[in-house]
């Protein structure tokens, strides 16, 4: 997701929250991943907004997409310069509302913002993991937040919320759990990686993996593969972006408005934006945390994991209402892809809402403030805590 | 452009063409480039096919765009494994029909294929330039090869051809030398790149800049920054791709049918593509000349340039007829850049045919084969010989 976005300072916000661990599995109760290994340890961090009422049936689970993590809306502290990541929408009275749902957003599996992932300490070794963790899976992420949505006591999620990648997640819970999940917001997501999106990705991890300082993957002891880190964030970015956003944003406007440098620096404004991103970027995440979840992301297909090929017998395993979002600019994952979900959702049988929203801003739109989206949002979640009479 | 474009080994063709090489400018009359920097001596490669005829009236100039050369059709040698980049439109009844027209096709200023480029010796230190060269334009490019057609003794070329960055060649051609230009034919290209585009290539420039063995561009006694110049190159590939070529000529097909390999390796085709092009392309080009000839490309704003700002007032100059051709699928340069150009071009009562043609295969479509594309070419080519009586 983009760093560029304005938060609202005067909004109302759930006010201060904390991150929270939660640690399970062990040396001999090991969590065995898709792929075979198994993790001696996993902890994933988790923050909650909101009242769990009596009857725990209003919780809602966010799920983050590639650079998130659990720190969704509110503050740690009174001085934090910005809110969480989604504060726009998860808030007193927002599209996701506090004063009614209990709130969940857990950092995923694989992650490097307080969940177990590649730069965290193999308990084999005492040493960071780097590439010596194995491969994990959407599946896998979504399995972790299971036990730790059992552990908090909750049977069935009012609702699971997520979009890009989070989306994927999402579509994940609701198949592998139908039980557990009463509806599900997909935004802008889809249900596999087209080619273009999987290229994209690939050569986002050739640039961090052609960076002398990544050695392999284990480079923790040492300088960070910052560079490659910081080209892989860019284009990234790019793909975040659309054509006419980018006119928009930035045209050809220079840098500096009286003459080209003739040099190899930053003329124009969107190559000073692309470069001031990618190094804000490498301050706070990590370069093998990018290659595993964007690889999960490449490996996702829930027609070929749960539906042997087919999209419509993958979705005959749900019963959650959904409401699916897609945006008119968003080329990483098109309108196109969103109503292939729909359609075979609607084959099943399922209760599914479609709507596509008029954007100009691509794949970034869904974290950008929407009306549209906080209306849709509300009403659809008031509509499912009627009928669950939740709240 | 793409490497893998299928020519048909049983076409006709030109037969055995040599590369030439003009050499201009010297100490003393230094070649003045528009950053006000200039070149002691510059040499350019070119290629010629077909026969001049007596009054020197059936010239085309054939320009490339990022990674062509002078090599536009035939043969060098009778068991080379390709023929020129653009033989399946140049040659004996062709598109560009080598019986009636000569053909001119020169390597640009600023590569690495013949032409003087900062891989060339620097005659001031008797090493190569490196990032020593200075930074060329589209514009020093174009008044280069105006050296050369002046010195081959033609005063006016029938046509002036060019796609993608050879496109904005030839406006410029238009635009700075309307005496000299009969016709002129654009292919997949633009006045001035987006927002969009610059940032792609911004990204390329900074995964060669990122390699160690860059070392500044001056890295000629030493290892190739060939990671780097990978990497841009397979950003490069998608770009000239699209989401639907990409789609059916790759889809989320496996390397290895059987399985995922859970591990950082190509898994699916459309990674191991890539891959091949990247490794396949550091083979044949300068790292150097790729930053260059980017940047050329982003500077290139014919309006800014020519016009005040004034697309309407920079074709005002221009005397040529026109056509221009754009794809459906190619969104590197879209068809509305196209319609921008030809709207232009209408406001000052220019000659020109615009023409969408519909193609799945991205801004790579001007290079593929193409029955619509031929029979447009030789109509607009016949027509305008016609009028000139040149033929």
């Amino acid at each position: 997701m983009s760093e560029y976005i304005d938060h609202d300072p005067n909004g109302t916000t759930v006010g201060q929250v904390e991150k929270q661990f939660f640690t399970f599995a062990g040396t001999d109760d090991p969590f065995v991943l898709e792929s075979g290994a198994s993790l001696g340890s996993v902890t994933l961090a988790y923050e909650t907004c909101g009242t769990l009422n009596p009857d725990r049936s209003n919780a809602i689970l966010v799920l983050h997409a590639l650079s998130g993590d659990s720190h969704v809306a509110g503050y740690y502290r009174a001085d934090d310069a910005k809110p969480g990541w989604w504060d726009i929408m998860v808030g007193p009275g927002k599209g996701i509302d506090t004063d009614k749902y209990f709130v969940i957003c857990a950092n995923i599996l694989g992650s490097c913002m307080g969940s177990t992932g590649p730069a965290s300490v193999n308990p084999a070794t005492g040493k960071p993991y780097g590439t010596d963790f194995p491969l994990i899976t959407i599946g896998d992420m979504v399995r972790a937040q299971k036990i730790l949505v059992d552990h908090l006591g909750i049977d069935k999620l009012l609702a699971v919320v997520g979009g890009s990648i989070g989306g994927m997640q999402m579509l994940e819970w609701c198949v592998r759990y139908p039980d557990s999940v009463a509806s599900a917001v997909a935004l802008a997501t889809t249900c596999r990686h087209s080619a273009l999106a999987i290229a994209f990705n690939e050569v986002a991890r050739q640039s961090i993996m052609a960076d002398p300082n990544w050695r392999g993957g284990h480079y923790y002891d040492g300088p960070r593969p910052g560079m490659g880190l910081a080209i892989a964030r860019m284009i990234g970015h790019i793909t975040y972006l659309s054509d006419e956003s980018m006119r928009l944003k930035f045209g050809r406007r220079l840098q500096n408005k009286s003459a080209l440098s003739f040099e190899f620096g930053a003329d124009f404004q969107v190559e000073s934006y692309l470069q001031y991103q990618g190094n804000k970027f490498i301050e706070r995440f990590d370069a093998n945390s990018f290659l595993y979840i964007t690889k999960a992301a490449d490996y996702f297909d829930l027609a070929r994991e749960h539906g042997n090929g087919s999209l419509v017998k993958a979705f005959s395993k749900c019963r959650a209402r959904f409401l699916v979002v897609s945006y008119t600019s968003d080329w990483l994952y098109p309108t196109y892809q969103s109503k292939e979900m729909v359609t075979a959702m609607k084959k099943t049988n399922l209760d599914v809402s479609f709507c596509e929203i008029e954007a100009q801003w691509g794949h970034d739109a869904f974290l950008l403030p929407n009306d549209k989206l906080d209306h849709l949002m509300a009403g659809f979640l008031r509509s499912v805590a009627h009928a669950s009479a939740a709240v």
